[in-house]
């Protein structure tokens, strides 16, 4: 049988266990040219929040009864094409559940000795790329410049500061408690780590003495109020995300959302703040970055890390702790 | 003697005229390779207002008892150099004041048979490049697209939305009150005029219902508010000021200053939000400039306006009432 994850209802607010609903329906059987795979891995990224909105966006909600959205990488199970054996990895879009049936031509294969599986949904997958595309064409970090990087321990983050690292760039990274910073400093190699559960002015001050050229934004809040005022001149804020206020409002944009900094510096420090979409441009440039990527990650200038939970029915538990900044590095769920 | 107006001290919000002093000085002697100027025009400009106050900038403050900055055009009166005979037209950065001596070599020709010399004060001068490099660097509106502009009867406003016509662009402008807005619209020929004393939700929603794709941004508050909402996905946004903060605190970016907009949608639609000073890259560019705008005022494509107060002595309450929006069109003094 197929375990699958469904939109309950929309969530408001926070969501609860209840706007998930688990239920089993009969694998399908692949028709000609089709694949049947088996998951191994479901990617759980913040995106998928908005997905749960019924509001206009970038890209259509989820319909309630739905599955739930996300990238996965897979074994082919079954296989009608000559493109792909049994045993084969791929990713796909293949949503919150234990198997698809997909056009094998829709396939992109993984090759697993290159790097493990799981890599393609996060250091080597849209995460990754995510980073790559928001720092080449809009954080554009030179070397000796202040890049800081907020969620910098999760899927995003944390390659977005090894990469303004190579770049040469000072960076900053802003995480939520002492374990995460500690890696963020020791294991990721950046200058800084800063909790935002303490002072941030405070921590702001003592890392970014001269002010923030690039500011990597993931999570809005107190966080970007608490950088904005220290931009210097031609600094660039690369919106990547808002993930504080995903859960207080249907959309980022509705009614209720708290006000953001008064834009005055903006003409006076000539700043650009731009917000992106990997999947605008990103992936037709999928091959250069992961060339990159692989070389970095082979000289060991490029580390990661993960967090699996096991088993779909964890899935919704995680993407909630995930939405809450309780996972530690990239979000995945395993189905073993 | 030169009539010269100091800054007498630093205004606590909007300018009075006791912020301003009128003195009499001796006028200099031109010395070897020096150039006596007598001003016919001084230019005043909402950047102005900045100067007075001691806060961090692009540029430093005018010093208490220092003349006020301006660019002004004015009449050689004396000459100890070749380049420059009795008569001729120059345009510099003179400050309020009815003379100056400057080095030849400081000094630009106006050829007053190319255009009205005043005109290299607005239309052809700081506030048209303005315009100008804006467009060019970050407005870039495309042909149907939605560009809004607003102090849209204003020196830099009456160019852009006309350089935005030019280039194929629906053009709306915002003004105060119905003689601005019958100007922008029957005399500049912009599709539509918005008065910012009316409901600006409404008429927004008349005059852009599928949206604005580029927001040129002079004057903040109420109207920022409005407009930011209605952005279409990948809209940009020109910041080039935002008067109406100019006077509620010292700089635009203190503490005092009103909250903006909350920047999710940024990263949902893609919006690129980004400030200029047009003396960074502007002034290499101007031969370009100058060469366009030559062509559209021969050609009829572009008007403008000039609210020419008359006397030295007048300048605090016309520069007072520019920043309150009481000026209809460029602003100038004539030093008759």
């Amino acid at each position: 049988m197929n375990q699958q994850i469904l939109l309950a209802r929309r969530p408001q607010g926070a969501p609860v266990a209840e706007d998930f609903r688990l239920v089993e329906t009969p694998i399908p059987d692949p028709g000609p040219g089709d694949v049947l795979v088996q998951h191994r891995f479901i990617s759980l990224d913040p995106y998928q929040r908005g997905r749960m909105d019924d509001v206009k966006s970038y890209s259509a909600p989820v319909a309630i009864g739905g599955v739930m959205e996300c990238g996965a990488v897979g074994q082919v199970a079954a296989s009608s094409d000559a493109r792909f054996r049994e045993g084969d990895w791929v990713l796909g879009g293949f949503g919150w559940q234990s198997y698809s049936v997909r056009p094998a031509k829709s396939l992109i294969a993984i090759d697993p000795d290159e790097a493990p599986p799981s890599t393609a949904l996060g250091v080597l997958g849209m995460p990754g790329l995510t980073a790559w595309v928001g720092l080449e064409d809009i954080g554009q970090p030179k070397a000796g410049e202040m890049l800081v990087v907020s969620a910098a321990s999760g899927a995003v983050g944390q390659v977005a500061g090894q990469l303004g690292k190579i770049r040469g760039a000072k960076v900053v990274g802003i995480a939520g408690g002492a374990e995460k910073c500690a890696f963020v400093k020791d294991t990721l190699g950046f200058d800084a780590a800063i909790d935002h559960r303490g002072n941030l002015d405070a921590q702001l001050d003592a890392a970014c003495p001269d002010g923030i050229d690039v500011y990597w934004e993931n999570v809005g809040g107190a966080v970007q109020a608490a950088v904005f005022p220290r931009f210097r001149d031609f600094g660039r804020m690369v919106m990547c995300g808002m993930i504080s206020q995903y859960n207080t409002a249907p959309g980022a944009a509705a009614a209720g959302a708290p006000p953001g900094p008064n834009l005055g510096p903006v003409v006076r420090k000539r700043l650009r703040i731009q917000g992106f979409i990997v999947s605008d441009t990103g992936w037709p440039r999928y091959g250069q970055f992961r060339k990159e990527m692989l070389g970095h990650i082979k000289a060991g200038r490029i580390k990661w890390r993960e967090d699996v939970a096991h088993g779909l029915a964890n899935a919704p538990a995680a993407f909630m702790g995930m939405l809450e900044g309780q996972n530690f590095g990239k979000q995945l769920v395993a189905l073993d």
